[in-house]
């Protein structure tokens, strides 16, 4: 029994037209198909998902307007709402079966005026740099001030210092990226603790503010913002990223002396405000009660577009909806796109998505996330908490020479933030895996513009999340 | 017998801290060793490789100055000259064997005032066109002309039309990209006969001259150069390309009524020019007279830097011969790197590259050439007509399990331009492949500069080829 019917359906010539044209393009390797479950079928569906996606996908003009029209969308501001409006809007015209929005509370932080961050005295004298203040940071008030500087690599070193060497300091985290790491969120993942917790650190010493090498794979004048934390009962200092060259220079510079810095930042946290995740879902046939999500984040941070950093995950995942309503496919089970809000600064959104999912005991047989930007795609990294996982990602395995040809591997490895609340509830978490080389010249900066975005690559991403929700859809986990 | 030497000297205590800390940033997943001949030691040496590529890599300072500063470099300009010279005195730093220049004649066309491409009479009135003459196009004279366009997407319709519907008139070739071919070079191929033979084609029915839709991925206003030919006996006419977007807008004009184009150009062919294939070795231990070629090519369009065409294949190749000095690797073999003079418009580079083997009687066991863009890696391609060749591929696939955790893939296919002149000498070819999804939108175009390409991503193609002129040393093709 076929679950899809576009080739049952060649009721016409120029259908069975479109039949020969499909067969004629798949990939001229052979494609060995293993296992008892998958077939030929499997193969020409997949080839049709890409194939409508390359010549008519819309992931392409819904970035663009996403990103160059809304722009910056961070948790609270009128940009964020604007994206779920406009998200909602573009679901509603898919014809789906529904769409509604999922309210949440999120943090609403602004960053104020341009910082101001100079190095005051040094070997060189004064010298302006190129700098963010951190999500969540407070500000230092409208003077600013200005203190010494001492360099740390790591929490320990900073410990070796002591209260004697760091009070009254602003403490100078210049803990590079490992370029030797080939995937760089690996890299990501050992340098950027000194971002989320350093200034908690510090001020246990007695620091007055704290620097941050940017989280980037190289050497720029642009600063990376992102998330950082206090701690209750620790004193809020306030936290400047600044650029990987400007990193480098103070560190000569501290080298050759003393070095006093000047910061002026005047970031503000307000009450929290009420948005929402957009979500929108084609009901299953067999299963309705089963559920695939698959999804990205709607909101950003403050600067560039947010283009990598997740518009293209959302739109990747709207994508996949429009493609199975397109091709006519009638899914199984339900197919639910979650567009998460504040993904940056709090997941409050993919929590709630999660307490919601418990609340009403919904059972997500798999999420995949695409929030590792827009380039071109490299696999999935299967992950999961429930005994089974093992059998899960074995029935996944058999689904590869069916992706091989489009170059994607299937591994174990993290599924995502947002989807991660969900790993309790015993659901396989997926994360697409796009090439990473060149993420982290855009994450959390004002590079991050929809220019940056390749159509191709955003599109070969959007097929290949499309087919393996198709072979999860048809499958299921067994 | 081990034939690399630098695990077995670790005789002060930093080697031995420096071996330690390799082995620690092994990629975590396991590599399993298959086949008699490679070792845990191969799979070290690799990483070293990587390492050092990746923290002290000199392919992104030589390309900087290769695309910046010297710029573009067709066959017979001044700056192919200047490429020449700058890569001999790199070549000459390395402490290498030999560096030579190894003579050739190469063609000397030079494309002369801006191009002026204007559909002068249409629905629309009059626009103008973004366009590049092909390189080779003869020009229109110092007054240009202008005359009725007619549309056809393949030889098949121009034959169709007939003398009737063409004579006197401009042909436009329009026929795009498939969008649907995973491979962007598949796509190149399917649409790349109408810029190489559509000014013969055409001038066989009279026509005056021809205009030729950029082969691009996708819709811009940028328009590609590249090679064309005349044929004896057949009428030279102008042919130039314009942008995917401008030959859509003339499209959509011709459906709605006669179009007339103005088209001026200046190009000039002179007399061939001597110029010169860059080589330096490093003369094999054991077997000095089996030799390994890796290349790129020197000349470019003259347009934009050629900086992933193909100064990125020329850093990588000579990036080759530096690690391995380096790291201190003794090859068994003669490692060869060679960069071509003139792929683009004669190839006559390699061609007296293979004839001066040929007449020496050099045995060439392998030749890679990177020339797709400096581009992720994927993988490498493999071909060759010797009746061993299956036994030589079976030969390389033993070496997957070392070079897929690189997430690199050996498969059947093309070559390249520069090395196909050995392959009747029974040379294993070996075409290195980057990911193809962005390599036309630059290809021949102003876009190819420095910029476009991602240091990382460079140097992990650096990487990669290295690694594979390891193995083919070390283990040979038996």
């Amino acid at each position: 029994m076929l679950n899809y019917h576009i080739f049952m359906k060649s009721k016409t010539i120029i259908q069975t037209l479109f039949f020969v044209t499909i067969v004629s393009v798949l990939p001229t390797f052979s494609i060995p198909l293993q296992g008892q479950n998958t077939t030929k079928e499997d193969a020409l569906f997949i080839r049709q998902i890409y194939n409508l996606e390359l010549t008519e996908g819309l992931t392409y003009p819904w970035l663009r307007h996403l990103a160059k029209d809304i722009g910056a969308r961070l948790s609270g501001s009128p940009q964020a709402a604007a994206a779920v409006e406009y998200t909602k809007q573009m679901l509603d015209t898919l014809g789906l079966d529904s769409v509604w929005l999922q309210p949440c509370m999120v943090p609403h932080w602004v960053r104020g005026e341009k910082e101001v961050v100079r190095i005051s005295e040094s070997a060189m004298g004064t010298v302006q740099l190129n700098a963010l203040a951190l999500g969540g940071s407070v500000g230092t008030g409208p003077e600013g001030f200005s203190a010494e500087v001492v360099e740390v690599q790591t929490f320990e070193e900073l410990e070796k210092l002591g209260k004697e060497a760091v009070e009254g300091k602003i403490v100078f985290y210049n803990r590079p990226f490992d370029a030797t790491l080939l995937n760089t969120f690996q890299a990501y993942g050992g340098a950027v603790g000194q971002r989320v917790n350093g200034a908690i650190e510090a001020a246990k010493y007695g620091a007055v503010g704290t620097l941050v090498r940017s989280m980037a794979s190289g050497l720029n004048d642009v600063p990376h913002t992102g998330g950082m934390y206090y701690k209750d009962g620790v004193k809020k200092i306030s936290s400047v990223a600044i650029s990987t060259n400007d990193a480098e220079l103070l560190s000569n510079l501290l080298r050759q002396g003393a070095v006093r810095v000047y910061m002026r930042t005047t970031s503000e946290t307000y009450s929290g405000k009420r948005s929402f995740n957009v979500i929108g879902e084609i009901r299953g046939r067999e299963k309705p009660d089963e559920i695939i999500v698959v999804g990205g984040h709607l909101d950003s941070w403050d600067v560039g577009e947010g283009a990598h950093d997740d518009g293209a995950g959302c739109v990747q995942s709207m994508e996949v909806l429009r493609l199975m309503r397109r091709l006519g496919y009638q899914p199984k089970r339900t197919i639910r796109c979650v567009l998460f809000m504040n993904e940056e600064n709090g997941s409050r959104g993919g929590k709630k998505y999660a307490e919601e999912a418990e609340r009403k005991g919904e059972a997500h047989l798999a999420a995949i996330e695409s929030d590792r930007g827009g380039f071109t795609p490299r696999g999935f990294t299967f992950d999961g908490n429930s005994a089974k996982f093992e059998q899960k990602f074995g029935a996944v395995q058999a689904w590869l020479p069916l992706l091989e040809p489009y170059y994607l591997h299937l591994k174990k490895g993290g599924g995502g933030a947002d989807i991660s609340h969900l790993k309790s509830l015993g659901t396989l978490l997926i994360g697409f895996e796009p090439d990473s080389q060149r993420y982290f010249d855009y994450h959390h900066t004002p590079a991050d513009v929809f220019e940056a975005v390749n159509k191709r690559e955003l599109e070969m991403g959007a097929a290949a999340i499309t087919s393996l929700v198709f072979l999860l859809d048809k499958y299921g986990l067994e």
